[in-house]
């Protein structure tokens, strides 16, 4: 009965990982720069040189982006709790949505992302870009587009700590992006993440 | 002559404080918690004790929220730098205008304010209540929004560095707030930060 409860346990907590997904180790909630510090060396780096971002690297990032520091909150506050904020992962020629709750990186497509993300060297040259995706059927475009503040704020602080650089980008082809990313309807692509390392 | 361009120079530095204009210390850019811990602490808080803000800790949040961290850039990013975002502050009775380069806050009114702010003693026991303003001529509404986003976020963050409760509130009276911070047209109310100390 124990054995059949335990492997019950275990496909429960491995279901959600298919073949292409990427289980991320568990994120680092603690340590990093003094948040004064943080804030004051808070910045856009636009030049990145080309190197992979370790996994754990990326857990405490998208973690810090918009990960849940409590059972249903997370460290981006929505109004009204409404949790309508997505995160997408490109990785080189790989797509992924982030599923914060199981902390993995859900495969979604392989192809070249580089016209729909747009920004040459920008996007190209960055170890990771993060798309930050609205639901308008939750939330109003107010509030959609205020929320993703948060989470865009959280990934330049985590950026200026970390000694990583990153911008925020407007100027993405969001049509090629949603359609890249295999979005539902009325779900938008509100800012382009490039986080890369330093020259 | 020398006595003359020091006397210039005392006027040009001391001009812009009227007489109910507050002076702020200088802000520490340096020290509070860990970056991961106060993410991990982020949170939103609703009941406060009513307790001043000395000054030196309303210098220090007003920078973290949008201070500036370079000669022309801020804690908070905004859209092609167009620093559209401004912040008021009421206190009690008072109500100011945030001039971050000087570090001044600017007397605009004074009077009863808890209607225009709303929320009842969420407001009204906070030490302070910042107003985020956004400034429609310069920046698209995606932008104003998103951009108050980033400095609202600073705001929680230094609460939970600092061991202050703070919340983020959409339910104010719009059009009242405006005319009671005689804000120009385009100007837009984008949210009420309430920042206390905790019971």
């Amino acid at each position: 009965m124990k054995t059949i409860f335990l492997l019950c346990a275990l496909v429960a907590i491995t279901y959600p990982l298919q073949a292409q997904d990427l289980q991320l180790p568990a994120p680092t909630r603690s340590g990093g720069k003094a948040l004064m510090e943080t804030l004051n060396e808070r910045r856009s780096e636009r030049s990145f040189v080309k190197k992979e971002m370790p996994l754990q690297t990326l857990s405490d990032l998208l973690w810090a982006a918009n990960g849940f520091n409590r059972p249903d909150k997370r460290t981006a506050p929505t109004a009204s709790n409404r949790q309508e904020q997505e995160i997408y992962v490109i990785i080189k020629d790989k797509a992924y949505h982030h599923d914060a709750r199981q902390n993995i990186l859900k495969f979604i497509a392989s192809g070249d992302f580089s016209a729909a993300l747009g920004q040459g060297n920008i996007t190209a040259n960055a170890a990771v870009n993060i798309v930050i995706v609205a639901d308008n059927n939750k939330a109003s475009q107010k509030y959609a587009h205020l929320d993703s503040g948060y989470i865009s704020q959280n990934i330049y602080l985590y950026a200026a700590s970390a000694g990583l650089g990153t911008v925020a980008r407007g100027s993405y082809n969001g049509q090629a992006l949603s359609a890249a990313l295999k979005l539902p309807e009325k779900q938008e692509v509100t800012l382009v993440h490039p986080v890369g390392y330093l020259k």
